[in-house]
C-alpha cells in the first residue's frame, strides 16, 4: 500500500525542464548556451516596485486576507479599469501566481471525469492542473499554417460532450504568440452560451500585443457568469518570483466557492502583494518601453527564422513567444542534439520542443517554441547557431 | 452545466472565519475584542530576517528553482541538523506555506476514495485539502479528559481499511497543544510499519514545547520511506504571510512525484525564501525568548481557565493553543453570543468553537480553542470577560 497515487504517476513532468541536464553539461564543457527555451524575461523588474517591498515597514509578517489585501484589490480595480475591464474588489481573489488561479478554477468548476477543451498547442502546465483536478483535457488542434488561429467552430462542436464544462484560452497565446481577434472572441462567446460552458481566460501576456488590440474575455457582454479571468503579474512586470496572480469573475457562486479554496491555504504571499500594489502606480508609459523592446526582438527573430532555408515562422501578434517549423525529423531529438553534440563558435541555443505543448500524440514533431527573452544581439547570435545547426543536423528532413 | 463542481460544494468553509462578521459588528459598536480565535502570533518577526528581504539586491524577480533556492535548502539542512533531523538538500522541496506541503502529500500519495486517519480534534484545513484531493478523512477521537493523548492503538486498528493510505499527526498539536511522547511516536511507528502506511507529520510548532522534548517523526528509525514532514516557517519565526514551508522526506519515489507537482506551479515565493534563509542564522537563543513568552502565557491562561467554576483545561505541552471544556450548551452559539450579545466593561473575547476541529458530528459542543497569541495582560482581561460571560450566558449547562 506504500505506493504513489495514480494521480502522482500520471502527473506530467515539465517537458521544458527535461533538457536542463544537457544544457548544464554543455555549460560545463565551456559552451555558451542561449536560452530561448523558457518564459523567464530578462527585463529588469521596475526598481520602484522592488523598492516598495524594500521600504515596507511592519512588525509582524502576518497572514493577509485569504482573498488578498483589500488595498491591493482596490488598486487592481484601477488597473483593470485602464484595460477596459470593470470589476469590483469583491470580484477579485488574489492567488499565488496565475498557477493557483488556474487550479482553483479547475477545482471549483469541474469534478473528476469532467472535460475541458483547450486549443493546442497550449501551455503545458494546464495538463498538470488537469491531472490534479482529475479533469480530462480535450484538445482541438490549431495549425502553424494558419498562424495558430482559433480552430473553426465545427471543431469545438465535435469535441463537446455532456462532460464538457469549460474552454481554456490563453490570449495572447503561450506558446504560439497568437492574439485572438475580437471576431474570434465572439465565436467563443457563441459556443459558451450555446453549450453553457465556462470560459477560462489566461491573459498573462495582455500587455504584450504588437498587432491589433487585445480583446479580453471580460470584454464580452452578457456572459458574466461564464467568464473567469486567470491573471498574473509575473510577465507584466517581470515579477515571476513574486507568485502573485488573480482569479477574477463576476459569477457570485463561483467567487464564494473559490473563497473556500483560498481560505484553506490561508493567504497569498504578503511581500509580493506590496509589489503588485505598487505596480499599479507605475507611469502610464511603462509598458510602452517594454513592449517596444519585445516588438524589436520579435521582428528580429521572425525575420531571421524565415530567412533560414526550410524554416517557417508565422508572425506572432503578442506575448513573447514564436513557434517555428524546422526541416527536422524530431524536435525532441534536435533540441537535445543542439545541447549535446553541436556548437558554433563554441555557442549553442536551447529551444523548447513543441511536442510538449500538444496533447495529441505525434503533433509538433517538427516545431519548436522560441521565447524571445534575450536582447537583439543575443537573439542574432542564437539564430546564427540555429542556422548553422540546421545545415549540420544529421536528422535534417524537409 | 454552468454549475459549481461537487468538490466545490463539499469544500468546507473556514469554521473560524464564520464568526468574523460578528466580531466586526462588535468593534463597530465600540466593543474591544480580544482575539484568541486564530493562530496569528503577535510576536514581532525578527528584524534581521525582514532586513534580509529589505536589503535584497537583484535586478529581476525571477522564478526560483521549483524545489526552492538551492542556497535555502542547504541552509535548511543546517537548521534540521540542529533539531536532530539528518536530511540532504535533495530531500527538501520548498513549498508555498505548510499548506502546499500538505496538499502535495495528499495528492501524491492518495487517490480519490483513499482514506487518511487523523486523530481528532484536528486542524480544520486538513478537511479542505482532503476534499481537494478527493480523499476521505477517518477521524479517531482523542478526549479532553486524557488531555488529548494519542488514542489507543486499537482505535487505529479499527479505523484501518484496505483504502487507508496514511495517518496525519500534528505535533505539538493544533488545536489541542498536546505534545506526543516518544512512546506514542513509537506506537505510530508500529502502526505504519504493520499496515504499510505513510505518516504525515505536521510539525509547524516544533520549537514551542514546554514540557518534555519534541520527538519528530523524522527521528523514527527504519521508516524512512513512510515518513513525510510537512513543515512551515510561519509560526517558528512569526512569518505567516511569507508563505514558505517545506515538504521533507527520504522516500525517493515520493520526492520525484512531488517535484512534478512543484514544477506545475513553477516555484515557491522568492522574497520569503530570502527571509527563511536568513532565519537559519538567527542567534541560538532566539527561540528561548519566544518560548519563555509563550510559556508564561500558557501558564496564565491555563490557570485562569481552571479557576473558573465548571471549566476544565488540560495543560498543553506545546504549540500556542489550549482547549477548554466550558459549562455551556453549544460552543458555536456561545462564541457568537460573546460577540453579539455580551460585553464586560465594554470588552469581549473571540474564541474558536471546537466543533470545527472535530470530524465526528456532535463532538466538541462544549469545547473551545484558545490561541494564546496575546500578551499576559490582554489574556488576563480576556479571561475576566470569559469568567463574567459564563455567569451571564443563558445557555449555561454544567
Amino acid at each position: 500500500m506504500l505506493s504513489i497515487s495514480n494521480r502522482g504517476l500520471h502527473m506530467p513532468p515539465s517537458p521544458i525542464r527535461k533538457l536542463v541536464p544537457y544544457a548544464e553539461a554543455a555549460k560545463k564543457r565551456g559552451t555558451k548556451v542561449y536560452h530561448l527555451n523558457i518564459g523567464q524575461p530578462d527585463i529588469a523588474t521596475p526598481e520602484s516596485i522592488l523598492d516598495a517591498v524594500r521600504n515596507s515597514d511592519f512588525k509582524v509578517l502576518e497572514y493577509s486576507h485569504s482573498a488578498g489585501n483589500e488595498s491591493y484589490r482596490k488598486k487592481l480595480v484601477q488597473y483593470y479599469r485602464q484595460v477596459g475591464i470593470a470589476v469590483t474588489p469583491e470580484q477579485i481573489i488574489i492567488t499565488t501566481g496565475g498557477s493557483e488561479a488556474i487550479l482553483f478554477g479547475f477545482m471549483a468548476c469541474m469534478d473528476a471525469g469532467d472535460e475541458v477543451i483547450i486549443p493546442e498547442p497550449f501551455y503545458a502546465n494546464y495538463n498538470g492542473f488537469a491531472v490534479e483536478a482529475g479533469v480530462i483535457v480535450k484538445p482541438i488542434t490549431s495549425s502553424i499554417e494558419s498562424g495558430f488561429a482559433l480552430p473553426p467552430i465545427e471543431d469545438f462542436e465535435k469535441a463537446i460532450t455532456s462532460k464538457t464544462k469549460a474552454i481554456v484560452i490563453c490570449n495572447p497565446n503561450n506558446p504560439t504568440g497568437y492574439l485572438y481577434s475580437a471576431a474570434e472572441m465572439e465565436v467563443l462567446k457563441q459556443i459558451i452560451v450555446k453549450h453553457n460552458l465556462f470560459l477560462f481566460a489566461d491573459e498573462a501576456y495582455r500587455e504584450f500585443c504588437y498587432e491589433g488590440t487585445h480583446t479580453s474575455a471580460m470584454h464580452l457582454t452578457g456572459v458574466d457568469d461564464h467568464v473567469v479571468l486567470m491573471d498574473t503579474i509575473s510577465k507584466r512586470y517581470s515579477a515571476c518570483g513574486g507568485r502573485i496572480g488573480a482569479f477574477v469573475t463576476k459569477n457570485k457562486d463561483l467567487l464564494n466557492t473559490v473563497m473556500k479554496f483560498a481560505q484553506a491555504r490561508l493567504s497569498p504571499p504578503s511581500f509580493a502583494q506590496i509589489l503588485g500594489e505598487a505596480a499599479v502606480d507605475l507611469p502610464a508609459n511603462y509598458f510602452d518601453t517594454t513592449k517596444a523592446e519585445y516588438k524589436k526582438r520579435r521582428d528580429t527573430i521572425v525575420k531571421r527564422l524565415n530567412a533560414i532555408e526550410g524554416v517557417f515562422c508565422p508572425n506572432p501578434g503578442g506575448a513573447f513567444y514564436a513557434m517555428a517549423k524546422l526541416p527536422i525529423d524530431d524536435a525532441d531529438i534536435f533540441c537535445q542534439w543542439l545541447l549535446e553534440s553541436f556548437s558554433y563558435h563554441n555557442q549553442t541555443v536551447m529551444l523548447a520542443p513543441a511536442t510538449g505543448f500538444y496533447s495529441t500524440a505525434g503533433l509538433g514533431k517538427q516545431e519548436v517554441r522560441l521565447a524571445y527573452v534575450l536582447n537583439v544581439e543575443s537573439i542574432n547570435k542564437a539564430m546564427d547557431c540555429l542556422e548553422a545547426a540546421l545545415k549540420e543536423y544529421p536528422g535534417r528532413k524537409n
